[in-house]
């Protein structure tokens, strides 16, 4: 139980309200009840705070309610990443090496790390300190783990590819280091064959990069595959060898991104978009969602496939759907003209005759 | 082998043909031989009914054909699933814990249950009556299934996150209980940071849910990410945290479902489309494949990025592919208009004179 | 370290520069320096050709550069590979079963076999000669692998559903033979039930295949999904039940084939494109990225949703941004067409003054 007065203080809110009222936890707007505090922010949830049973609620600094015991902040989104972790249990990472985890001599563990029966640490893989390994993940030979790496169950990291960087997660079932999808067609189509690229190449994950769940990520063809300090990756992400992703850049779900990219610092690539071999999209640029980016995109944001700056995809898609109306309008306007043509044409006769009556 | 009229009294349909005959298995229309019964399931199929090679055939009551050894059933699908259970080798499930299974002395195991070698079974998790957990697949603590749940190979559910309840197939390679995709931008691009949003929040399948291989379902903020009974969700589907989906959902291979989005009963989301956070998709609506939802779906079909209801944009993709007909035809109208136009400007200086004249 | 000209001769092509240069490996043109050769192997890197601080390059046979140390070939990306290949280290496959795997007493394993700890190999399999299979793969029971095969770690096989013929490679996290998405809706949405029609087909992956990271190749309902020999596929790609995809096909990430689908030999289905169910590509097709096809596709290149021939979805795709101009060109030409109507409204009524006046 934390006072409301302590979490006000924590957050750096104003409390108006009970500084002693008892929080037991947080909770989303329409579950909290008594005893538990949420945070409305989002702007759609603002109609809900009169009638929330919440014992407390986290709002934005303009918020005119009169509601009872309400924290104000100026930005609610970090103050509930604040309170949730406030409020979480505390997570005590396991250390030591389980029985039934396989571990090659050679490797090198770092102080308090943790590996879990099933998974393998390969040959002279280097694992930092405070590495938690969970069961059946698959460290490859040669791989390096920073201080504070997570790799949840079931990853593989291929042997002699992938170096990470530090407090870098990898969730469950994600693939780093696999070859890179090239090949050389030798003859023609179903007559010939296909002759595989060898891959040499690398991965390199920098410091607080997060990883999602069933993700892929291939080793670079002869040099890297990059993925920049801080970036964030949701689940089932492909990234094709030879890419380079910046810094903070954001990959939401099944976006992919095919070989030899480079995606600029901060640039958010949306759900389900993707991006073809040999483009380059600018730091800070947004790719909206299924969007497909066929040639550079410097700047600003993109939409559609094949995409078009933010502005001008907005227009193209406002008058689709209006596209039959345009269509019958087309067919008028045909129709009109001929008619008026027409008209014109009978009248020209007309005035031959006119011209001609007063020569 | 089974009597041919001992099938059509299973399937509760009409025989014309050999009470008698024995039949040893169910095939494909096209590859089924003698002994051999196969389904005409599907109505582009009816052309092979005369040249199969079949000893016996299902086929729709309104079928008209004079073969002999034909079976007439209400619904040749459902024949087809009922069928093939008839002849489906009976799988006698496994039991028992497989030396080499990581079993927590606190995880209380139901009757008849199975853990194969290599899979992991966290503290504290509950495993109803017949439960199967394959090899390697990873249950966290405090996970609970309901009786006859099937964890198929390498399966991924995180600690203290899931319940799930009876009859629930998970496929391979499938991770559930993921941290949701949320963070909070601290600072400008690059140069900040990009800060975690915690996550507390659970996952719930209710009964009867089959979940495909390698998808994703994240856990919720604070609440719950919720499938609801009967659900059938196909490979490769990314669900994101504090989702809702109703009973009886079907979703497609390679959909994606964002963060917040309610889908209700009945819904079908078909292949590698994706529905935008916070969205709302009606109950018994159908997202056709590849189709964007970025706004509410309240009811009926929508096709389409981003997604217009069925009508209007079936209009819309028949206009689409004759755009450059109506550019000409748009380019055609101005001569037309242009010509028109000087012809009236000449007529009218023809008509100032003609006009003059007279006065 | 090998020296230029035993290279040049390797490559088959004409080396013009130092026969004895010790070269140490092979790199990227911009990342190459002292010792090392890169392949100008992409037309857009020509321009780096003079300013590469590569001790040697190989180059088209038509390159015009007069630099030192240029080796000339017919097809530079095929002297990538085969250069890579010659510098690669040899990675000596393992052999042998380690302590910590799990093999079924009847499973039959060829020469030089390995089996990693912690994987699965059941009842009934046979391994060919110099198959791998490693750490925490599962190969279901009866699962036949033929010679030379790679099985990458946390793949999954289901029991009694797949044949892979010689050479093929599986990387990791890869599912094959789980259940096709197959269900009959009983009764009406969420009041119903939907009863799951069983699966008793297999899956046929022919010789010299390579499939990617966490992809997903469902078995067919009665007779076989069928990978023909040398096709390749990449990362995330799902393959619905009974499809039969042909030999040499190429399969980008995230592609998706539903079920029943035909592709046809030498054919190339771009990242994140979709197939229909029933639908057929024909030999040699190519799907752009992200199309989706939902009628057949005899022959030539399809793009976009709906997909079109190439040259129609092209002749689209080039108006499509330019939608908003012809909405307002049409209202143009609607003011226009009324002024003109108007005009000649008038005009009328003066010609029959002026036609009324002679009479």
């Amino acid at each position: 139980l934390i006072a409301l007065g302590d979490i006000a203080r924590h957050l750096g809110g104003t409390l108006d309200g009970d500084d002693t009222l008892p929080i037991a936890r947080v909770r989303g707007i329409e579950q909290a009840g008594a005893g538990e505090i949420a945070v409305v922010s989002d702007p759609r949830f603002t109609v809900l705070i009169e009638t929330s049973h919440a014992a407390a609620l986290v709002v934005a600094s303009t918020c005119g309610s009169g509601r009872k015991n309400l924290i104000r902040v100026d930005d609610p989104k970090r103050a509930l990443a604040a309170l949730i972790t406030l409020f979480k249990p505390v997570e005590l990472l396991p250390a030591g090496v389980e029985a039934g985890a396989q571990v090659a001599p050679t490797a090198r563990l770092g102080a308090r790390v943790f590996v879990a029966a099933g998974a393998h640490i390969g040959d002279d893989v280097i694992l930092g300190d405070d590495v938690c390994v969970f069961a059946n993940a698959v460290i490859g030979a040669g791989t390096v783990l920073g201080d504070g790496c997570v790799i949840h169950p079931n990853v593989t990291i291929y042997p002699r590819t992938t170096t990470v960087g530090r407090r870098v997660v990898i969730h469950a079932g994600t693939v780093i280091g696999s070859d890179g999808f090239g090949y050389t067609p030798n003859g023609d189509g179903a007559n010939g064959t296909i002759e595989k690229v060898p891959h040499l190449g690398r991965v390199e994950i920098e410091d607080d990069v997060e990883i999602g769940a069933n993700c892929t990520i291939d080793r670079a063809t002869l040099e890297v595959t990059r993925i920049g300090a801080g970036t964030k990756i949701d689940n089932l992400v492909q990234i094709g060898h030879n890419s380079e992703i910046g810094k903070n850049v954001i990959l939401v779900a099944q976006a992919g991104v095919s070989g030899s990219v480079t995606i600029g610092d901060g640039a958010m690539i949306a759900g389900q978009a993707g991006i073809a071999d040999h483009v380059k999209v600018g730091p800070g640029v947004l790719v909206g969602a299924q969007a497909g980016v066929h040639a550079d995109a410097p700047s600003g944001q993109w939409l559609g496939t094949p995409a078009l700056p933010r502005d001008r995809a907005g227009r193209m898609f406002a008058v689709m759907p209006h596209l039959p109306d345009y269509r019958e309008r087309v067919r008028a306007l045909e129709s009109k003209v001929e008619a008026l043509q027409k008209l014109l044409d009978r009248l020209l006769e007309g005035r031959d005759v006119v011209d001609h009556k007063p020569s």
